[in-house]
């Protein structure tokens, strides 16, 4: 069975950094599978725009390389790629200087009765001269909207300075700034699951929930992001947004309506409402650590320092967190946060474990009774698994037995499931922001971890903690939670 | 894998009717497969009494018939057909004269020692004769058990008549009432669900059930029991008993334990809860239906009538009854009870229906939210399947769709589903009665059917109304539902 698919308004989609990484691994391969799909009208066109002074027939390579390299060859008929490159475009750009931007305004011309995207898939540091060119070449005008990557900003105040540098070119609501993780199927699925199903926002609370993990572990290492990963830490790369993302689409009270700002002041209010970390009290409730050399699958493998060749380093590549949301929903439910590079697996997920039963009714021949969990799979092989008690079948007498419902969506509906960025991509062209971070979120989400900044950059205070590469990370974030008699749901059984 | 079986102590099963239809079909079957299981302790013996001079060679010849036919060849190996045969014995036994009861007691006299079950698998005017000889020979002392099978009277002063005369020789905790619903895999794990799953009980009331499905549908017309049914009819047959047990599972209090006298309590609390249905009220909560000819998977069938030779009957050969349990949990929820013979399906299912969300949050393009249900599919094919809304896969927007998290027990667990009798027998020999109806029980269902019966056999009342085999019952049936804008969950999807 195939989706429904719906087409988009014509548009034009400008990527700076077109050259780069993520447009070559997630960017061109997304807008190539919506073409596929159907989803792109047929004068929808892709301009490519980076420092390079390549022909556009390089650029077109580049394209072409990256759709064999990042998308599987049954997807990928010769006539589609064919139509797919015919839309492409390139110009050769100088983000801090002046050359090109003539070139692309007048590139651009002839698509100025549409909605244009500008997505900077270039690091920071561009945010503000691109936007800044834009304005001045004529080329911010209402039809268009912005889309930046994270990071947005090191800390609050560098934050804020993005978000005005920006603001000050692109409105609020022309700007999107994009977090990969909230595009994903089952991220989606997590606000179905809550507000399409009468079982479930009834037991949401503290009352019928003990705790909720939320893990995003990767078992490889910096890899090609070395430079970056080290002044930046896991803190920032992934606490910040993703994990704070998925605790507010948990934890936020039903909106009105799915929309935009509906949605985005539930989550703001989730992110005002997180029980502070201090200087005082961060060592009891962070664990920071790093890696050293050790294994994984595929044999041994470098420590950090050793795959980055330092000495030393403050750089955390795992972090863990009991955080905590004071409203009346979830007083005393804690929220455990874990993420890190080199771990024993990868997988993302969150995981809802609900109160023990009130009181056994059983024998204790029933065997014990295992508090039930919603296990909200990100990846791989997203999927939301329900985990129950039945009966152990057979006529023995009543013995319990836990199993999972289980929804695998990729066998549950036959379909490839879209990545995130085709979902995002789109949006962003048919102006829907629900599923981006507003302003004041990113804000409130540094002011949260701000204090775990300082308290980290204290002279007192302890490195990050050693861990064995292929293992759960310090025994620190073990005992993290552990100390409140729970456990972590390692892989997610 | 294979399930954990722990042998029950050493025991006689004596079965009056051994040569009938429910021995053969189900009783000897159900040992049989215990014996391969494992659980029957090697001196564990089953003698067969009937009115039939039968030479022990010829029992044994039927109950190898009886296994060849009920038991799937590759679940009886020759060797285990023969240990099973080796346990059997047979006596001639006058159930209503003096003839066999002596050679009875000496067959019984080596096994005194241990726990004797007497199963009455005779029709219930034997019952009586049967308790009586067997005090009068010695039989019934404190190590001996009756099972009796429905139905225990044809109402509440017949039931109460068959009763006493039990009891008289048999107290009531060694007084098996068997229905062998209660013995279903699903069933159980009705319970299980219910008390070993957080999540389930805070959502089991009123604020959050709309509605309760139980439907016991049969394709097969009346078959073999033309006789008794006549005089029964389907209230008798099935809704006192099979539905109104079900029923009570479905809408009892948690007991504090699951022993006998604690469950039996909390069902017989809903039976003296139910909502009277009074000879006023018995036309707007009950539709009786009786099938015409019509056709069935196999072809074209004939109406009740021509199959029975009859002019006219007045027996229902189905029921559907919308009833109430008066109690702070309940009110307010119907449940809607509905069985019969020549049905659309065969089929026995509970659907409980959650209520629908409080509020949508989504756009109307995401589609119609469906409340949420959970079936308890008795047969064909025990499972539990839990009707969840969830996003439908794709990069277009949020659209709502409904998914079933099924569990079937037999591809959960790769096992054969141990038939009801296999369970109950053995309950028996633990002596463990919580799946057996004790004597109020029986009766306060009585009490409550009492007064739909009399609304029945008033002259003025309406005939049973025709339904033509092969379909899901009268229109009236369908309109007791429809008329509070519910509808029946057909085939449980």
């Amino acid at each position: 069975m195939t989706s429904r698919v719906i087409p988009v308004s014509s548009f034009a989609l400008v990527v700076f950094g077109a050259t780069g990484d993520l447009a070559r691994r997630k960017l061109l391969p997304a807008m190539f599978q919506r073409d596929v799909a159907g989803q792109l009208p047929d004068d929808a066109h892709i301009f490519g725009a980076a420092r390079a002074r390549l022909a556009e027939g390089e650029f077109l390579l580049l394209a072409r390389q990256a759709i064999e390299e990042h998308v599987p060859a049954p997807e990928r008929a010769a006539a589609s790629v064919e139509r797919f490159l015919a839309r492409l475009r390139y110009v050769a750009v100088e983000a801090t200087g002046e050359e090109g931007w003539r070139e692309l305004a007048v590139a651009l011309a002839s698509v100025q009765d549409r909605i244009i995207v500008f997505y900077l898939a270039t690091g920071p540091a561009l945010f503000g001269p691109i936007c800044e060119r834009l304005a001045r070449f004529g080329l911010a005008g209402g039809n268009t909207r912005v889309v930046v990557e994270k990071p947005v900003g090191r800390d609050l105040a560098s934050a804020q300075a993005v978000n005005t540098m920006i603001g000050s070119v692109f409105p609020e609501e022309r700007t999107y700034r994009i977090d990969h993780y909230l595009g994903k199927e089952t991220v989606q699925n997590l606000m179905a699951f809550r507000f399409a199903n009468g079982l479930f926002e009834p037991l949401w609370n503290a009352a019928h929930i003990d705790h909720v993990q939320i893990t995003v572990a990767e078992s490889l290492g910096v890899e090609g992001r070395a430079g970056y990963y080290d002044t930046a830490g896991a803190l920032r790369d992934m606490v910040q947004n993703h994990l704070l993302q998925l605790l507010c689409l948990v934890a936020m009270e039903p909106p009105a309506r799915l929309d935009a700002d509906a949605v985005r002041d539930e989550k703001l209010k989730v992110l005002c409402a997180l029980e502070p970390i201090t200087e005082a009290n961060a060592a009891y409730n962070v664990v920071r650590g790093q890696y050293r050399a050790g294994a994984s699958a595929s044999g041994p493998v470098p420590g950090y320092l050793e795959e980055l060749g330092l000495e030393e380093s403050p750089a955390e590549t795992f972090v863990a967190i009991k955080a905590g949301v004071k409203n009346w929903r979830w007083a005393g439910v804690p929220f455990y946060l874990r993420t890190g590079k080199r771990l024993a697996a990868r997988v993302s997920e969150i995981v809802i474990t609900f109160r023990a039963v009130a009181h056994s009714v059983f024998k204790p021949s029933a065997g014990p009774i295992i508090a039930n969990r919603l296990v909200i799979r990100l990846q791989p092989d997203e999927g939301v698994q329900l985990w129950l008690m039945i009966k152990d079948p057979g006529p023995g007498g009543m013995r319990l037995r836990q199993v999972p419902l289980d929804m695998s969506f990729a066998t549950a509906f036959g379909l490839r499931n879209p990545d995130a960025y085709e979902r995002l991509v789109l949006d962003v062209v048919r102006g829907n922001q629900t599923l981006f971070m507003r302003r004041d979120e990113v804000e409130a989400a540094w002011r949260w971890i701000g204090p775990i900044l300082e308290a980290w950059s204290h002279p007192a205070a302890e490195p990050p903690k050693p861990y064995t590469a292929g293992t759960w990370g310090p025994a620190a974030a073990i005992a993290l939670i552990e100390r409140d008699g729970r456990t972590w749901a390692d892989g997610g059984t």
